[in-house]
């Protein structure tokens, strides 16, 4: 399919009618209607070869977890889905029908979590890469510098199952199941905003809950005491761990991409939810400090040289 | 410089205080305050190898024409610029100063045109890349839909100059001078959004203006009658254009990249200027035809195999 054609099925397989959506894609730019809340956005990125390998994803893939990575950010600041824009880099040999499954993809990722594809551009490049904004809306948004001594440290959902789903990958490219799934397809928590309603600080899983969590306690200027064993995990994922290896309280304390949510607040969010569980205690002071199940300090290995996420 | 370095060194460029922005670069997303206005967004890429040569452009050109670019589609739809966000793809042997250095242009641009750059991320890849989304915002937002026959076709600045200056560049990457700064160099016309208050459609110069006058009379279901001798050029276009073996008018009816406004209006905008130019007039039918000085019919060469843009 030539270049235009190629536009022109994207075209198609973007239009939507969202009431907030004035002029989605085809225009110059497009236009949201006016909000009362304020405008909440972000960007990510997914690159082949920094981020994933065509034989761990299929293309479909990419593009979800592109736009869902991006979507969590919002969700982080307490901030609703609206839409979306796609920056797309696709090399002359991909073949337009998967550079259609990108775009599907990533359609599905959002529609999956109510915001619009509303926008985009194409490239040529020697790559893959998908760059993914996003914008939201909050009434009341919250950042990463709020949290207080004494505030309870929460997480939403399991910790840990993405990095282990990448192990399994690496291990094995046909390996399949929840954890690979999870990896593959993760979810912004949207569905945890009405947990946030008191939290003092909230951030996303996505370079894991050790780091992340680092990161509200800079901005914050406090610190943490977190029990290791209290790291909420999936029924099997100390079993699935062991078995190919891996340290299952290291995975849950610094495996990235869970897109789960890792907030503070005074109280445990009422109601109370079975997917919230409280793993520790902000503290005055500085960093991250674990306790092992035995009762002793226990600390990741330094983390190496980082690639930009 | 390590890439905690870094990153902490683009962070410290791109503090910014402007009145709607409530968070800026640092936390998970950006948050700026509501507006009476529509939202306008868009994005557009610049990568290296499909976009760009570093024998032509300096880093700080990179970035700056990144966000101009960018920028540009905003004053199309008559919106004013608020904020951008930069996703930046670096291979790991280019210098952190480098990486700096395209920042510095990019917040440039950012800020001569009155914009806050709020968010980014960066990623690695084999090549250079910079994809910017800009948001703006527009009490009325103007699409290309609405050029009605009778309506006069008209142009900000002058055409042809941006590509003009790609040629010297692309016979001698030695060249300086005025043309060169248009292409190294653009600017979005914000300038020129007053004199759209009466405008029916708008589109801006970034393939050419036969093409992107096509885009107008496609969306609106009209034709065009154009003066090839009436598009506007630069004092000495005709001499360069020519001692370089380029048709004049050629390069000023499909020369992209100059960022200029078409706009369509059922009257010249109150009170006149000199920068913007009448040439020619939409009728009932399809497409865009051009009338060369002696009178007769003229059309560019088919355009061919096109890039992603």
């Amino acid at each position: 399919m030539d270049e235009f054609a190629l536009i022109a099925r994207i075209r198609e397989r973007l239009q939507t009618a969202a009431p907030r959506v004035r002029v989605g894609v085809g225009d110059d730019a497009a236009v949201l209607a006016p909000s009362a809340g304020c405008a909440v956005l972000s960007v990510d990125a997914v690159v082949e070869g920094a981020h994933f390998d065509r034989r761990w994803l299929s293309w479909p893939d990419v593009g979800w977890r592109g736009v869902a990575g991006a979507l969590s950010d919002l969700a982080a600041m307490r901030a609703a889905p609206v839409c979306a824009l796609l920056s797309m880099v696709l090399p002359e040999d991909l073949a337009g029908d998967d550079a259609l499954a990108i775009v599907d993809g990533a359609a599905e990722a959002a529609r999956a979590h109510g915001a619009s594809i509303v926008g985009g551009n194409l490239a040529r490049g020697p790559v893959v890469s998908l760059h993914t904004t996003v914008m939201g809306e909050a009434p009341s948004p919250l950042g990463r510098g709020g949290a207080r001594p004494g505030d309870g440290v929460f997480v939403t959902g399991t910790l840990g199952a993405a990095a282990l789903g990448w192990r399994l990958l690496a291990k094995d490219a046909e390996a399949q199941g929840p954890f690979v799934r999870r990896w593959r397809r993760p979810r912004a928590r949207f569905d945890a905003l009405p947990w946030l309603a008191a939290a003092t600080a909230c951030v996303d899983v996505s370079d894991g809950f050790a780091q992340d969590l680092g990161h509200v306690c800079e901005a914050s200027e406090v610190g943490a005491e977190i029990d290791l064993a209290a790291l909420p995990v999936a029924p099997d994922h100390a079993t699935v761990a062991a078995a190919s290896g891996h340290d299952p309280h290291l995975l849950a304390a610094t495996g990235g991409e869970d897109y789960e949510l890792i907030f503070t607040a005074p109280a445990p969010p009422a109601p109370s939810s079975a997917d919230v569980t409280r793993v520790g205690t902000i503290i005055e002071g500085a960093g991250v400090r674990f306790t092992a199940p035995d009762g002793t300090p226990w600390s990741p290995p330094a983390a190496g040289h980082r690639h930009f996420r």
